[in-house]
């Protein structure tokens, strides 16, 4: 193994524990929320047929789906996304399914794509859909269950732009032409938001359309108003208890993916300007599409990179995850038991703790060792702990020490 | 798509929600016993360079990694054990990880092996390491951890077979000849509990011992008691709280693995006979080897697929998960805010819950969404219920209606 070779590859990551605990805490926080809302998980493996995953994204999206061939000479690939996957799970267990069935599913994809900062090769995709009915509660149980996740993190400054991807293409219609197809057209009013009204018109223009039309269109969207059903789902959305201020009617919002055909949305966080922290819409004949099942569909993907970053931003995490709650010191063979004895009852009362595990080191040695870890609490069991039968227990903090029974000590820091 | 691609490749899995569920509870479970014991979590890609997997394992394992070369033309492999990657990240970041490192990691490993029953090409590994130091105290906790493991999902019947693989060296080294070299009579010896005295006999006169000198060794193996320092840690195991009828001396355990240099255990769950549900020991060398780093350390690997097998075998798991615990009904438009309220404050109180999401179908047909879904209540909000402010709960179990109000229905069900 050279030197150069303890880097991962690019584009992967270690994650060491101050990290992964982080992660571990926002997804906890998912899980729990999808759980509050009756999503049930389910798990697709990492590795599929590689026929199953090319061809469903588009061209270029193929070239970043990492395919080889198996010891069985089998084209294998590597997770791309959890869409298609869950397709494939609707096809193969449609008899025993629910008939509305709600799932989330957590879990690492691939991407062949050029690494850059915050664009990684493997990363974790939270996604969540209600799939078997077209029916608009469905779509505001989704909205609803998206703000709730970020509500729940303690996000207070959540917008959801909405929109309906039908209605907009009612609309674009009016201004397409045998040179712009409805497609392209929503590409570039999809940028709108980033880039302003001036840009996407150029764009349009060098795509084909007139001046006057790319300036119509552009105008015609932002007088638009929510269609029936949108305006149903909006209100429902309300009821279920997300804030109206935090439910944004975009007309302009396009979403990139062509496979949506009803209501779409995007959630961005104030105070964290990168854009999206994921979105979704409802897409009715996808299912079909992958899997030879008519199945209608609503739901979402959350970028968790993002969300994680925007909520380290905000300082929504805990500022610190200690591994244990104590350490407890040793000193010599002649205190050992006692040392044993207390962390077997610490645990016992589901106090995570930990004992320093060397009986030759000095105090500050053992001290330093909970600094480093940053363990709040250090149990100190000596010559004079022993003939008291109480136990010394240092602050890490304030520096604080005080003698105390094992039966304070428990009531103290029970969770 | 065609039909049969709606299968998952041979030796990979789909988990639905029951399954998944059991998998959470079991896993969930394993990190507060992890946390408790103030281990840290560590995660590393899954994908890695080749040159890091392979010529780690030996050759027969070696053509059981998952290698490709990837776009870029890198050779690169499936994560195949945790524990060569762990070493790698201990060598990268040797300087800002604490002296006394103690880390777990649960993660899927690939194996390109003949997929059979209970034998997967992906499955869960859970770790747990003690690095930097050579202390029994060290021992004694990854055996005391690994204990809480299986006493905390309410396994009764756990028992810890304990050997030292440094005596077991020392007394075969008296009948190695220059045939027969120590490791294969080692995996020989490990066959005993399996295969019995008089077949290992066999198997070791066919390596090259006579027998006369094949007898001998097993007699001496089976006379043989702990060494001092295996004293010391069974002791400091019982103080930590493991019962004594738990901690099985067994001077025959050898486990295959030629890395361990001390303590080695391996678990078996009595009721479930299966072999062992996983083992590990000291290997004070392998992280030298492997990352040219030296760093002592002591640790276990857990078959999780096994343990969860054992569990539901021995009826240790709840016997129903459901996904939410209230399914409320809608009917009609005119009752649908009540509904929707309803269903917010029960979220808003911590209560797991879903909204029937279509308003044409009957109170039959509702219900029998609950049933399929194992909900085990149904909120049922009519004419009636808008009259008398109150709800109607209706338990899927006894099939009893009760009229309550929402405040009632909250204390009732709240976690």
């Amino acid at each position: 193994m050279k030197k150069n070779k303890y880097q991962t590859l690019k584009g992967f990551r270690d994650f060491l524990p101050e990290e992964k605990r982080k992660r571990d805490f926002v997804l906890n926080s998912i899980k729990r929320t999808f759980e509050r809302f009756g999503f049930e998980p389910i798990e697709t493996p990492t590795l599929e047929y590689a026929e199953l995953l090319l061809g469903k994204y588009g061209e270029e999206a193929d070239k970043l789906v990492y395919t080889f061939k198996d010891r069985g000479n089998r084209n294998v690939g590597l997770r791309y996304d959890q869409t298609v996957p869950t397709a494939r799970v609707i096809a193969k267990y449609n008899d025993i399914l629910p008939k509305f069935f709600r799932r989330y599913q957590i879990g690492n994809v691939f991407r062949a794509d050029k690494p850059q900062k915050g664009r990684y090769r493997e990363f974790v995709q939270c996604d969540a859909d209600i799939f078997g009915t077209t029916s608009p509660i469905s779509d505001a149980e989704i909205l609803s269950v998206y703000y709730s996740i970020y509500a729940d993190l303690g996000f207070t400054t959540l917008k959801l732009s909405i929109n309906d991807r039908q209605t907009l293409m009612q609309t674009l219609s009016n201004y397409t032409s045998t040179k712009v197809d409805i497609f392209s057209i929503i590409q570039s009013i999809d940028k709108l938001d980033k880039i302003g009204k001036e840009s996407v018109k150029r764009e349009l223009v060098k795509k084909g359309l007139t001046e006057k039309i790319a300036t119509e269109a552009i105008k015609r969207l932002l007088l638009s108003r929510p269609s029936q059903n949108l305006q149903i789902i909006i209100d429902s959305t309300k009821k279920l208890g997300v804030p109206a201020k935090s439910l944004i009617f975009t007309p302009t919002l396009a979403r990139g993916l062509d496979y949506y055909t009803g209501m779409i949305f995007e959630g961005k966080v104030g105070g964290y300007d990168v854009g999206s922290v994921g979105g979704g819409g409802r897409y009715d004949n996808l299912i079909e599409d992958l899997a030879g099942i008519s199945k209608a569909a609503v739901g979402f993907g959350l970028g968790f990179d993002r969300t994680l970053e925007a909520a380290e931003t905000l300082n929504l995490l805990p500022t610190s995850f200690s591994p244990a709650q104590v350490l407890v010191t040793i000193f010599s063979d002649k205190y050992i038991n006692k040392s044993l004895d207390t962390i077997k009852r610490l645990r016992k009362a589901g106090i995570s703790s930990e004992i320093y595990p060397e009986t030759e080191d000095n105090l500050s040695k053992q001290l330093s060792l909970a600094n480093k870890k940053a363990i709040p609490y250090v149990i100190i069991i000596g010559e004079n702990e022993l003939k008291q039968k109480n136990l010394s227990l240092k602050n890490m903090k304030t520096g604080k020490q005080e003698s105390i029974s094992l039966e304070q000590l428990i009531t103290k820091l029970t969770p």
